[in-house]
Parts: C-alpha cells; sequence; structure tokens
C-alpha cells in the first residue's frame, strides 16, 4: 500500500503519474478485497469501478464538483479517495461508515443514494440549482446500465436532454444490475458494444462517399448534407442522441489513460453528454469475476478460497418461497412468478430453474413489474410477484391503483421486510405494513417461520384477491422448531396461554416475544402469546374471546413504524369494541435506523427482549394502577 | 344521427363503407360535444381519437382482441361503440356510465385505467398470458405521447423490446399530455413529424446506392450490407427500432382510410410493433381545437359558445397555491415550483408567468419531479413540488427514500385531496394521510380555507424540513369567511367551544363539522370544534386541554380512509395517555369509492352533516350509557 496511505484526498491523487495511478488503482482494489472479506459488504461493484472512481476523482474537483452515484453501493472507492480510508475497517458497522454515500460523513457526498435510478434527477436538481445560482462547477451522475432500466432514470434522461443544461451522465455499462441485464436497452447496449458494423460502417460509407465525383451539382450537395446525417445517425449511441445528449464512448473503463482523455473530452461539451463506459463487474478478483451475482452483496469471506460452497446458500424464507412456489406450479398452471432484477435474493431462480416460461425478470423496475402481474392476473394467471419490502415502496401506486383497485389475485411475496441490518436506513423493509394496511381488498399476512410461509402461500393462492406475504432476511431458528398447519381461514394462532395481558406478534417478533414473556414470567406477569399472523383483516374473534376473559392490557410487536402499522389497527379497533381495552404499540420508532447488525438495531430501538420486557412492565403496572383507583383520580 | 343510432357493437361497424365510416366520425363528434356540454367530462382528448377508434374497432376484433387506454379518459368513442351509446348521458353520474374503463361495465373493457403510462405494462401482462394458454388474438395498448414521458412506461416499453411477443403499441401521438408535452421524447417525436430530411432522406441514400457500379467484388458486398444497414438506420422511429419495435408511422390520426390500410399491416407483423398516429387534441370543435388544455376535463359549457370566460378560473385552492407562491418568490429566491404536467391544474401557471426559470414543468413524471426537488433542495434550494394527491401516490418511493429520508427542505403542495367526485375510484385524493403520516420528518398540514393554506405555505418555508399541504379541489365558502393568522407554531385552533365532545376535523370535513354540530346542539350534544390543521405532528396540548376539562369523547374527521389516517394517529395516542378518552374515527371507509357528484359520494359513505350527527350520537349515547353503568356490565 505504499501509494494508497499518501492519499488522503483527491487533490493527492493530482500528483500522481499514469503509472502511479495504475499502481494505486491495484493497491485499491487489494485494500477493498482485504477490508470487505473481513466486514462484508458490496464486492463486485466496486473493484469494478476503481479506474473509474480514479479517473473521475483526478479530472473532476470534488466536492467543489459533484458526483452523485446511482444505488450508491459502489461508493466504497469514492469513499477511500475522500479521506475515509482509516475509517473504512468500521464499514456497515454500528456507528461505523456506512456502505452507501451519506451526507454526514463527508461534503464530498452531496446527495444520499440506495435505492436505484435516483442519480440523474437529482444531479438534474443540482445543476438547476447551480445555474440559477450562477455557480460553476461540473455535476455528474454515474448510473449503471441496470438501473437505467428503472422509470425514473428514464424520466430523468427524458427531462434533462431537452433543458439542455450542462450535466455528466456516466453510464457505468458492466452488462449487470445485481443479476445480468435484461430488456431492450440491455440488448442496445451489448449491440453498441460488440457490434463491429457500427464501428467500421461509418468508415465505409465515408469512403463510398469519397469516392463519388463531387461538383458544384444538385447530387454533390445532397452528398455532403448525407454525409453530416450519416454522421449523426451512424454513431453508435444514436439513442442518447436522440434523447438530446452528446454520446461518447464506449470506452475500456479499466485503461485509465483512455479514461482520463475521455473524462477530458467530456469536461468541455456544452449541454448535457452521455460517457459510455464499459466495466467489469468484480475485475480483479477471480471468483467475483467469474460469478459477480453471488459477490454483489457478501458476508465475510476467505479471500484465497472465495465463499466456498457454504456462502451461497439462498436465504430461509426466500428459499422457502421459492422452491415451494416451484412445486405448486407443477399443478397449477397458472401461477407465474415475477421478479425485478433479483432472482437469487428472492430465491425465484429455484422456479426459474423449474419453470422457465412462467418465470419473468423485468429489470430493475417494479412499477413495471406490479401492473405487468395485473395484466397477468387480469387473463386468468395467479402471478407473484417477489420485491424486498423496500423496493416494493417504488410500486405503492401500481399496487393500489392497478392490483387492488381491479381486486386481482396477484400475490406480493414481500422479502426483507424488517430490520436489514447491515444496509442500513435506505433498506430497512419497516414502512410495508403502514403502506398497504390502508389500501382496500389486500390481504397482508406475516409467517412466523418457513412453514408457514408456504402455507400462506397456498392459503393466497386459494384466496384469489390481492394477498401480500412479508418475512424477514433472517429467519429464526427456535421459530422453525414450531409446528405450521395449513391455514383454513384468515385467523391468528394462540401459541401460549396467559392470564394477564396479550402480547400480539408478528413475524419475526414472535421470538422476542417468547424471549420477554420469560422475563415477564419472572416478575409474576403471565402474558398470552399470539402469531398475529394476519396483519389484515385483525382477527376479531380471538379479541373478542381475550375480552370475555378479562385480557384488557394488550401489547403489539411488529418489525414495522408504529405509525400506521400493526398496532395502529389494533388501537383503531380498541375503540370500536366495549370495553376498557388499553394497547401498548411496540414497533420501530419514527425515524429513520441507521446502519449495524440487526441484533444492535434492535436494542438501539428497544426491541430487544430485555427492552421489550421492561416496556410491557412499566405498561401492566401503570394501567394496573389506574384501574384500581378512582376513575379521574390520575 | 342517421349511422350512429344503428351501431350497436363492433360488428356492425364492419358492415360500413368508406364514406360511411367518415360519416360516423362526424356524427360520433356531434354526439360526444352534445352529451360532454351537458355531462361533462373529458372533451378535448375523446375529439381526437374519434377515427382512430373506429379504425380500431374496424381492423380488431374486440373484446377477442384486447385494447387497453392508458390513462383510459379517452374512452368515450370506445364505449359509444361496444354497446353503451345509449347510456352515454349517465356518464360520470353516480351510478352511471364512468368516464373511464371499467370491467364491471363491459367485456370490452379488459383492463381499467385512470392513472397515466400503465397500458404497455397491462398490455404485456396480457399477452404474456395469452401465450402461455397458447390463445390466438392481438392485445393493444394505445397511449399518449405524455403518458410515453412517464417511467413506468419506459420500463414496459424496455421489457416488451425484448421479449419479442406480439403486442402493438398505438402511441397516440398529439403533442400534449393535457399541457403541452415536454422532455427530448417529445422534442423527438416532434421532429419525426416535422423534419423532412428523415421523409427524403432515405430515397436520396438510395438513389446514390443504385448510381454506384455493383458487381461481384468486396465493394459491392459491401455497399448491400450498407443498404440493410440505411434502411435500418434511416427509418424515422430509429429510437424505437432500437428498443426492439417494428416502428410504422407517423401516419395521419384523421384519414379513416390510411389508418385501416396500416393497422391492417401492423396486424401482419411478428414481435412487437409501434405505430404512430399523429391526432389532433379538440379536433373538430373550433374552441377545443384551439385552446385544448382548457378543454382537457370541463363541467357543462354551451355548445355555440364554448366555455366563456368564466370557466376558466383555476379552482380556489390551486390558485391561491400558485398566485402566492409566485408573490413569496419576489422576494425569496431560493423558491422554486414543480409540475408534473399540470402547470394549470395546481395553479402553477400563475408562478410561471412570474418566475419562468424557477418554474419546471416536468411532465408525466412524479417521481422524477419529486427527486429532481430533491437535488435542488440539497443544493440550497426550497422547491415546492404541486402534484395531485391521487398521482404523487407514484413518488411514494422518492418522498420518502431521497426527500424525508435526507430531511431536505422540500414542501409539497398536494391538490385533489378528498373526494374529487365525477373522475371516480381512480382520482380520488383518500389516501395520501395514510400514505404519509408514517414517514419520518415530515410535516402535514391541511388548511381550512385559502388564507389557512398561504398562511401554511410561509410556515412550511419558515420550517426548513419536509412538508405537506393537502387541500381539496373545491373551497367551501363558508369557510372563506374564517379568519385566519400566520401560523407561529404547530398548533390547532380550536373554532367553536363546546361541553361534551371534541370534534377533531381536517380541512374540508370542517364545514361538515360545523353542520352536523348544528343537529347535535338540537338534540343536547354540545360539541367543541377543533381545526386539526396540523395533521402531523398532532397538538398535544390541545388534546391534554381536553382532557383536563373532562371532555374525553373525541370525534376524528377526515376526508380519507380510516386506516392508518388522522383518526388513526388518534387512536394511537389516546392508548398512550393516562385518561379514559374513546375515540370515534370517521373517513373514508376501506373500499374504494365510485364517481359520482361530492355531495352524493360523501352521503353514500355517511359523511353528509346528517349521517355524521347520527353516527356521533349513537357514539355519545353508548359511551355515556358505558360509563353510567358498573365495569363489565356491558
Amino acid at each position: 500500500m505504499a501509494l494508497l496511505e499518501h492519499i488522503d484526498n483527491p487533490a493527492d491523487l493530482k500528483k500522481l503519474n499514469q503509472g502511479d495511478l495504475e499502481q494505486l488503482a491495484q493497491e485499491i482494489r487489494q485494500f477493498i478485497l482485504k477490508n470487505v472479506a473481513l466486514t462484508g459488504g458490496h464486492l463486485a461493484s466496486n473493484l469494478g469501478v476503481v479506474e473509474l472512481t480514479i479517473a473521475l476523482h483526478y479530472v473532476y474537483n470534488s466536492p467543489e464538483d459533484k458526483i452523485i452515484w446511482d444505488v450508491g453501493h459502489q461508493c466504497y472507492v469514492h469513499k477511500i479517495l475522500t479521506s475515509r480510508r482509516e475509517q473504512f475497517h468500521t464499514l456497515r458497522q454500528y456507528n461505523g461508515l456506512s456502505g452507501f454515500p451519506k451526507r454526514g460523513e463527508s461534503p464530498h457526498d452531496i446527495f444520499e443514494t440506495g435505492h436505484s435510478s435516483t442519480s440523474i434527477s437529482a444531479a438534474l436538481g443540482i445543476v438547476k440549482a447551480r445555474d440559477l445560482k450562477n455557480e460553476k462547477y461540473n455535476v455528474l451522475a454515474v448510473i449503471g446500465d441496470g438501473a437505467l432500466t428503472g422509470g425514473m432514470a428514464w424520466e430523468a434522461l427524458n427531462n434533462a436532454g431537452r433543458l439542455n443544461s450542462n450535466l455528466t451522465v456516466i453510464l457505468n455499462d458492466n452488462e449487470m444490475s445485481i443479476a445480468p441485464n435484461v430488456g431492450a436497452m440491455a440488448a442496445y447496449l451489448s449491440k453498441i458494444r460488440s457490434n463491429p458494423r457500427y464501428k467500421h460502417f461509418k468508415r465505409i460509407v465515408e469512403n463510398v462517399l469519397r469516392s463519388f465525383p463531387l461538383g458544384g451539382n444538385w447530387m454533390a450537395e445532397k452528398v455532403e448534407k448525407m454525409k453530416n446525417s450519416l454522421k449523426y445517425l451512424l454513431v453508435p449511441g444514436v439513442l442518447f442522441e436522440e434523447l438530446g445528449y452528446t454520446y461518447i464512448g464506449p470506452v475500456d473503463g479499466h485503461d485509465l489513460s483512455m479514461l482520463i482523455r475521455i473524462l477530458n473530452r467530456a469536461k468541455q461539451v456544452q449541454g448535457p453528454v452521455l460517457v459510455h463506459v464499459v466495466t467489469r463487474k468484480g475485475k480483479g478478483y477471480i471468483f467475483s469475476e467469474s460469478d459477480p451475482s453471488q459477490y454483489h452483496g457478501v458476508s465475510p469471506f476467505d479471500i484465497e478460497n472465495g465463499f466456498g460452497s457454504g456462502n451461497r446458500k439462498s436465504k430461509l424464507f426466500s428459499k422457502a418461497l421459492g422452491t415451494h412456489l416451484a412445486v405448486l406450479a407443477d399443478s397449477n398452471p397458472a401461477i407465474a412468478a415475477i421478479t425485478a432484477a433479483m432472482p437469487d435474493g428472492t430465491g425465484l431462480s429455484y422456479f426459474k430453474d423449474r419453470h422457465p416460461h412462467r418465470f419473468f425478470d423485468v429489470g430493475i423496475a417494479e412499477q413495471h413489474a406490479v401492473t405487468f402481474a395485473a395484466g397477468l392476473a387480469a387473463n386468468g394467471m395467479q402471478p407473484v410477484v417477489a420485491i424486498y419490502s423496500t423496493f416494493l415502496q417504488r410500486a405503492y401506486d401500481q399496487i393500489l391503483h392497478d392490483v387492488c383497485r381491479q381486486n386481482l389475485p396477484v400475490i406480493f411475496a414481500i422479502d426483507r421486510a424488517g430490520l436489514v441490518g447491515e444496509d442500513g436506513d435506505t433498506h430497512h423493509g419497516v414502512f410495508d405494513i403502514s403502506y398497504l394496511r390502508h389500501i382496500p381488498n389486500i390481504t397482508i399476512m406475516a409467517p412466523k417461520n418457513t412453514a408457514e410461509l408456504q402455507h400462506m402461500l397456498e392459503y393466497s393462492l386459494q384466496l384469489r384477491k390481492p394477498a401480500a406475504i412479508r418475512y424477514p432476511k433472517d429467519s429464526s431458528w427456535f421459530m422453525e422448531d414450531l409446528p405450521s398447519k395449513p391455514l383454513d381461514s384468515l385467523n391468528w394462532e394462540v401459541l401460549s396461554e396467559g392470564r394477564d395481558i396479550a402480547i400480539l406478534a408478528v413475524g419475526s417478533m414472535i421470538e422476542s416475544a417468547f424471549q420477554a414473556a420469560e422475563i415477564l414470567e419472572k416478575q409474576g406477569i403471565s402474558p398470552a402469546i399470539i402469531n398475529a399472523r394476519i396483519i389484515k383483516p385483525i382477527d376479531n374473534n380471538i379479541l373478542e374471546e381475550l375480552i370475555q376473559r378479562n385480557i384488557c392490557l394488550w401489547v403489539t410487536m411488529e418489525d414495522n413504524v408504529t405509525e400506521g402499522g400493526f398496532g395502529s389497527s389494533i388501537s383503531e379497533y380498541a375503540y370500536v369494541c366495549d370495553s376498557p381495552v388499553k394497547v401498548l404499540t411496540l414497533g420501530i420508532p419514527g425515524s429513520f435506523i441507521q446502519h449495524g447488525s440487526v441484533r444492535q438495531l434492535k436494542k438501539a430501538v428497544q426491541l430487544d427482549p430485555a427492552s421489550l420486557a421492561e416496556r410491557i412492565s412499566t405498561f401492566v403496572r401503570k394501567e394496573t394502577l389506574d384501574a384500581a383507583l378512582p376513575k379521574g383520580t390520575n
């Protein structure tokens, strides 16, 4: 690390010569590999942008020039070059560096990202603010070809293409999002990269035209015009040119000297410019180069041997979803499965292998995924859309307007619900209950374990109405031991009887409920534990039973924000009923939660067993005291 | 109407000859004009697609062939030709025909639309279901050039371009969404329409090539290849061709015989095909042709004279927003205003006139609008994004992830909140409180009248945090008489003192609260009326005061779904507080609400004054009785 240890900010970089820069690239690659092997993180995408990031910081002057990283998980090199090398070992750890750009960390992080396809919109806003304030600097959006399939990237490209402001879009084309890219744009980019016709055709036409006799006549004039038009039409990026961009590329994203030349050229262009950079995801590490999907987001691993086979398993819930859906589809030809660029992460790759014709990877395009499913359902299919909770936020309108309003039988398999840990505030799935619960016609479920997930999947298929099943990234081994029976109605399940209070727990909180109950029992409080597996509609029968048995202190537990969530629906209900029920609503508080291990984060928001028990016993003591006093005394 | 009265379904149409079809077009135009002048509705867009719709039903066999109308407000001709002519006078009226496609109305309406840019996704779903079931028929998406600026249309175009299924996209290019279109795609389409180079250049090149001596040599071979490539590159729709579509057009959308020829040709194409049809919005009626924006959605009017000047006013709240923002911007250079293709509807045209450089119409692109605003805010501006409540649903993720997570000072001016009336279930703004309230960092307000809207706008600008102000389409004249003072904190306002209960009313429900209170007073119930103008955070001080004064029966009123809404937040609060408060939550019930006048719809959901009073008095009687009985008796 002879060079890297002297690079504290982009200014240091500019003192290096070409050979130094190339050495630096190799040092950074080793540095990332070594660190991510220890901390886990996004490996392949960062190895792919080492030279590009160096070239950007060499040619531009951050933070005066503003660089926005789409999705943001490829910002490690950027962080290392902007004074955060020494904290880099704290990456993705509680109170450590975030794995994504963070305004609070550095002035070099002008705009925070996490979800895909936002960078051009943000960059255009920054550009327009710059121009209105009469300031001068460059603004760059670095966006992958995968993110370009997202609709809002198109909205921004379309808007920026016409406004004619100085804006640089760096298209980081690695042929991948997390999985290989799909769609017409991917095919188009591939054609630019690979088809010699594009490269050679222009020269041929020019030869033909040169051989044609010129003169002051009509034909010659036409031919001159034709030459200009051909130049216009035959550049590889005609699609981008048609949208108003000056297209430069494609350029090899690992050729530092070429990158620097091209970026210097882009700097001179007036109006919007798109630089097409071809990179290789996972570049420079044999295992990630050959299988970049598996090395997209990784847990700590052994550098010498890569993951081995152990690390490559799907998460338990995802696998349970994918495998069971594949089996159900054997006997039900109406089942189809849809992913938005996450065949492995969602477990749908199992389905894909078994039923390739009924499997659809639509690319990073959650909105389209949902309305495409609505179209399938309107024509007799039973589609299952598997999307992470946080990414499904982008299809809120489509869920409401296209699926639920038409009451179509689309099933949403909502993976990564609840706190996801190290990815942090852009990725926690802690809003889905609140953004779904108020939508008419939808049924929302959350299983206690993978067996129940599979039973819910079966039941959803029978419902023939919009249904959502939410489940966490990690499953609890403890809960896996609990039996699950096929569902025959939308009822809850009493897991443990109790005398004093009722804990209504959702999904991953059931384990915490048991652990908290153990503490409470020792304090003489006997809680019933109820698996509130149907979040909507709530099970009035069980609630009425509780009232009959004079259990009127209810505690709700969910890994979702308390506002508008499951607990909120119980509060809404409690006022409808005739009895003096009191509800303690436990969930994620109303603020964005940083990164860290799920255990640390749960403790931080007082959802760990000890805090839960403490909050419940305070509630019980207070309410019991209140009830003992004559009305109006407190 | 000699011909039209004999056309009951598309089969009747096929018996007509060319001249008849043209006469029919004129009869339909008159029929629509006559009816919409009486009922109100979407005029200009329907006058623009008369010939196109006739040609589609002439060439294709609906309902076997499936036609999906993007946005759907241009489906009137389709409805008239598919057995709904005789009910057409009930258009947009309570229990009458919807102004949008409705599956329940007719098998010719295969997929319901309302929000923009969904048609290609839905059509692709229907196509894939067709192919999986081995069925044979045509599937068409009819989409305007305006809707093409919406990101999900791009996601779908991109996906469909690669899947290579038989799918027909009819691009209805009228250079307008509601306002004239913006963006690079609009410029591109305009170039295709107008630039003779595109049309003539191909012929010229072919002449040049023909004049070149051919033979069995290398050059001749190259030239042959060149001819193919030129053919490929020089068609006008190169952008669509690059995305995998066979492009046909542009064709004059009012030339019936040409339309029929072109559609018959499109039918023969294998794989995805895009037919570019150029139409004139408002065609055939002098007033709407010359000012299609004003004749987009209309109230009843006089055919001979058009609207006159009276009808062209902005809605009161929209105008109050637009004019006041324009004035505030005089002294605050940080203010910018953003619309998604609705400069008139949102009242921002006033701002546009006064501050054109700080006004941005981004096209139908709500997601981009919001993140673009986030970019402006990240670089020192104070953007105001004015979008209708129902359309803002599409930017839920951007509000959460890009604005609120970064705590950026973006102000959302949410127009058309609450029931909007005749547009019906696709357009009611009855979810915004529920989809915003659980997002951390946002402040949500609702004014009682236009003066208060303006005070809230000022206060939001001081807050320098994410803020939303929601207000209805129509204002209540009664509420306009109430005074409003500048806000100095996030507090509520007691409008009327009372002894027995407290009505906490949001925005447009305040008028209903007063009317219901009048009835209740006669029954001996004395309600306090509180303007719950800050929806989030709630005003704990006023709530505590109520408890101190022993007013423990609270009634919330909102024109938003009760689930997860304002009332829900009061329920959440009431269970935390120490007192035996009971809450009656009144709002939109958990189902989608059809079209009709706002008055009719409020009555249907029991939010009219009489129903409100009845529900409240039942609540009060029951709770008073409960309190009088010993515990456990009921």
